[in-house]
């Protein structure tokens, strides 16, 4: 049924320089679309925010860069409100491309069905979605995660994060992570599991690494890039270890790409780099959704969500994101 | 039986500053060494000069660096005088760790048949040595090259380097090499048969990689390291590249190792990068000979050498090839 009232959009006004301001944003007021064809229209509950979408605004992702005027990229958990699509129906809850809006309509390109098991509907964005996904995919492919292996993780707290360490402590590996705040750490240690989380902001890295792995980490599953990510791969490359590149939030607010590591270590330790990205594992959303259903049911898996409510929210809630403030999966609750 | 005369080393006078110099070695003359029982003695016929070499006297390899006073390290083909070893007897010629000696005792670790076919014996240091396995084992092994790819090589007139772009085109593949003079790029275009071969020194690498390779490398086999290894790696890799760290020329002078390539375009292009070390596939000995050999007495494979004669020219042979001013595979004939 096609709602009343009107659509609410979240546009770049202009693309941002360094740290994204919220006056980088605009909401505009748009007629609700109507789904032709072959098409449904749904209605946005949660908002996903994504740091990925920072790196399409600068022109370095595979992705095009948005102009002024676009709307902005986002995936939502959104319901079905009226469909002319033979696989969705009125009510149906899926994972879809909304962009940040109140509402949109799909042909049905990359839309799921969102299934959570027992966990909130909210975590088919984080947890239970690409970012778990991502997680999963990483280790159980190109990782090769074995049991027993160190694993080292930035952005520990949030979903990817957290994620990588809880699915690596159940191969019984011994797991640290990195986060930028006291609440994260303690929360990475006391209620996800981690062996231990260093933070950034005030302790050594390179001391707190060498105490912890003296002799290197077997898998560096980096989110961040960066000085992390050059003390990592200069100095605590285990030999055959195996470094997933999933995200570089450390960059994404820079108009020039940085240096990188010098690669002679890699050499040394006859080390592998993966260039990550979760799109092309779509045959592992099932054996990744089965076996994540039931660790969230039996209670050993745990995650957290940072929420704010109404699509106004969502300028504010990205900035927060990428200036590093945000603790655990970054959401706006747009509807009921 | 044992040889009349003395033995001729060349010892670390002192570890090298940048761009090792004459001054850095010392000749020195000393006893033949005796074989014990398990040993044999052998006279060093060739002895290879290679580039790692120089890393290890930076203490950035996994040998450790050398003290002054140390022999030299250096792979050879000798002769056996005299055996004590139930493997080998005398008159056998051996690929062996002999260091840059006249004359070398060994327990058989690391000890090869020194088996080329029809080809001469020398490359048995090259083509159908190490250098050739290291091309055979990275493209058939982790490099995963598949028929038809666009296939970038540095160093490409070396040893490693033409055996990687004459085992690519066997593939039917688009090979490109860089070198650095106008006699190397002539002879690996006209001679090896790669399909371009840009002169580093004097073309602009940036534009002619955009002319000849518009649509990125699938596999990037870097010698180098250095400004190539970050242009390539930032602008010119293939959607699933890989690239193999072989070798990292640029920056084994140096005493403090630069930054490397921004990473960021790994993750876009969904690129792998693989710290490649031969001695790790040495179960591909057998195979990789038994189809070189064929390759070279075919005649469908060539290969080039810089040879000089005599023992006291192995330092000034080591410092050439540390500039870059070789051409082809690096060795001294130090006896008939």
């Amino acid at each position: 049924m096609m709602p009343e009232g009107q659509n609410t959009q979240v546009q770049v006004k202009r693309l941002p320089e360094g740290i994204p301001v919220e006056e980088d944003f605009i909401l505009v007021v748009a007629p609700i679309p109507e789904p032709k064809q072959g098409e449904f229209l749904a209605e946005t509950l949660f908002l996903s925010l994504d740091p990925y979408v920072r790196a399409v605004m600068s022109g370095r992702h595979f992705f095009n860069a948005p102009c002024s005027g676009d709307l902005m990229r986002g995936r939502s958990v959104s319901r079905v409100l009226q469909s002319n699509h033979s696989q969705y129906d009125e009510g149906d809850l899926v994972c879809m491309e909304s962009g940040m809006q109140k509402y949109a309509v799909s042909d049905g390109t990359d839309v799921r069905c969102a299934d959570t098991g027992v966990a909130p509907m909210s975590a088919s964005l984080g947890v239970l979605g690409m970012p778990g996904l991502t997680a999963y995919a990483a280790l159980n492919g190109p990782g090769q995660l074995k049991e027993g292996e160190t694993v080292l993780v930035s952005a520990a707290a949030g979903p990817v994060g957290c994620m990588v360490g809880q699915i690596a402590k159940a191969e019984s590996c011994k797991v640290i992570g990195i986060a930028g705040s006291e609440d994260k750490c303690e929360w990475v240690e006391s209620e996800a599991g981690f062996d231990a989380c260093i933070n950034r902001k005030t302790e050594n890295l390179d001391t707190q690494l060498s105490n912890i792995c003296p002799d290197g980490v077997d898998l560096f599953f980096d989110n961040t890039g960066g000085d992390i990510q050059a003390l990592v791969m200069t100095k605590y490359l285990a030999s055959r270890s195996r470094v997933i590149l999933s995200g570089l939030i450390t960059q994404y607010n820079l108009s020039v790409a940085p240096p990188g590591p010098n690669l002679g270590n890699l050499c040394k330790m006859r080390s592998t780099v993966i260039g990550f990205v979760v799109y092309d594992y779509p045959h592992l959303w099932e054996p990744f959704l089965r076996e994540a259903k039931n660790w969230f049911a039996d209670g050993k898996f745990v995650f957290k969500e940072d929420i704010t409510e109404g699509i106004h929210t969502a300028p504010a809630q990205f900035c927060k994101l990428m200036r590093g403030d945000n603790f655990g999966k970054t959401l706006v609750k747009v509807a009921d």
